[in-house]
């Protein structure tokens, strides 16, 4: 049995603690919180919950932890920090800073010797991976990808900023004639407005000037003006019943040409529609642990990313029935 | 440079050659050919042709060699007697005989010290890998692999042999209701025939007895009696003018449940849209190739699939670039 540690109980770590269940390979030995222990309640029984503050002292009851807080500030401090103790993976997504994270996770990680996977998930993670096979199989041709539809974390905390608001709710929807022009292999060049639009369902405060709402929305720099939005005015009721969910999803596509003089056009396409965002980025997450015990098994030590893990090391079965049943 | 040798110059080594001028790392070293070498012209010029005969003494001056021969009787012999002297690879997809021809090709890889990788293109090849991600990744949940719309040369070979055929094209057509139900994340159990129709192209001998031909296909077991099929009869030339290419393709989709007593579904789904399947594999063995030299100059020796070997080994690009654009 591979022994789970959760550091961060919050939507992604319920999301782990789930996922555990569903591979019999798998236990689920602590919870790592911030927050005082005694007032996390998990779905798990009998496993305990430990503050933070007291990890060191239980490393060697976990085979891999798995970090499961934000990339703006919890990653970057907590992925290299654990390292030391703990092979470690994490969903760090925040593209420009990867190499750095890497080089610092590597550090610690080789120090340690440990292993200590990062940028796991859907982007960075699996679609990461199918933009690279893209490339690799098709070295003459052209990238896509689109995200959505899906709810925007970041977007619907800018919309909540904006006076007058009192709550809201914002999805990222990729431009369906967009996608079709991609799929021909007619490899378009596309601005960010022609690839994705946005729509965003907003609780208004009593009184609130609803036409400047919509308007501070769509002229917001970096997060709309650049987009065509849509901007719906709802009841907190509405919200609730319509829009609690958290689904997200995309399209990787590459579009290619072989032969003689590009004869002949291909289009590889990927695509993920995904109910709970969290829940699958701990699904992944979970797999990507179990190549993490098994490399550290082996010896290995150091960061890795999806590219550099051989995609057996995610399976519980052999090498044999992965052959037999799979290939 | 990483020196190619293409064992075998028919559609797919036609296809090997053609992608080489894509990959700046890749030189084409020499072809080997069955066939009297004076009488097999090749695209790129002054590059030798070699009976295979000959093979053991150019095994100096080719890092991978890429055999391009049938499944039915080329490979099964061919693999394990080359992988003695050089690091190989093939696309043996007859699914069923793979943990035998693994076994082969690994004994004879790991006495010469080299690498043999099988198996690779897209099915088995990327459609394998997509199946055991989807696995690793939702455990709990169903597969669907579709086919078509392509071109099934050994269908078209059967209904080449039906009595009063002259010439014939066969078309497996995924059927577009069933996509329809998986991806809306159903979990149908499907037939055979609720999966994919057939569509044939027959050009019919002068005089022969078309509700014949039609009744004979219709009802061929194994090949056409668990279908819907479709026959049209045309004349050779607009078999020549409207059936000449060679296009393929498919989707695998995996459809699974995360979360609270599976609250959450999720579909993947990876799909390709081919114009020429030889090329498009040949196009995928050629990154497969780039791995099996790495490995090679790592020291590893024996057989390896593709659920074994990391992603980057695919890439021209350093473990840094990729993380730094890719990921």
């Amino acid at each position: 049995m591979i022994r789970i540690g959760i550091l961060g109980y919050g939507n992604l770590g319920r999301g782990v603690e789930y996922a555990i269940r569903q591979n019999d390979d798998m236990q689920l030995a602590a919870v790592f919180t911030r927050r005082d222990p005694a007032s996390v309640k998990i779905v798990t029984e009998n496993v305990p919950v430990y503050s933070v503050k007291d990890a060191a002292a239980h490393a060697s009851e976990i085979d891999v932890l798995i970090l499961c807080g934000g990339s703006a500030n919890d990653l970057p401090v907590q992925t290299p920090e654990f390292a030391k103790l703990f092979n470690v993976i994490d969903s760090f997504d925040t593209h420009a800073k990867i190499p750095s994270h890497f080089e610092n996770v590597d550090k610690a990680a080789k120090e340690s010797g440990k292993v200590g996977i990062i940028s796991i998930g859907w982007d960075p993670g699996l679609f990461s991976l199918m933009r690279m096979l893209g490339n690799a199989v098709l070295p003459e041709g052209a990238d896509y990808t689109f995200w959505g539809k899906g709810v925007s974390q970041g977007h619907s905390d800018a919309v909540r900023r904006v006076k007058g608001v009192k709550n809201a709710k914002q999805y990222t929807i990729p431009v369906e004639s967009a996608l079709e022009r991609v799929r021909k292999g007619e490899n378009p060049e596309l601005t960010t407005r022609e690839k994705h639009t946005r729509e965003c369902f907003v609780v208004p405060e009593e009184g609130a000037d609803l036409a400047q709402i919509e308007h501070d929305i769509k002229t917001m720099p970096n997060y709309f003006s650049d987009y065509d939005t849509t901007v719906h005015f709802i009841t907190e009721e509405e919200l609730r019943r319509d829009h609690s969910g958290i689904p997200h999803g995309g399209f990787v596509i590459r579009s290619g040409k072989t032969g003689d003089n590009g004869a002949n056009s291909h289009v590889m396409e990927f695509s993920l529609k995904l109910d709970s965002n969290p829940e699958f980025t701990s699904s992944v997450l979970l797999a990507y642990a179990r190549a993490a015990y098994r490399l550290s098994s082996e010896g290995v030590s150091g960061c890795k990313t999806i590219f550099d893990i051989p995609p057996a090391y995610l399976c519980r079965q052999s090498g044999e029935e992965l052959r037999a049943h799979m290939l």
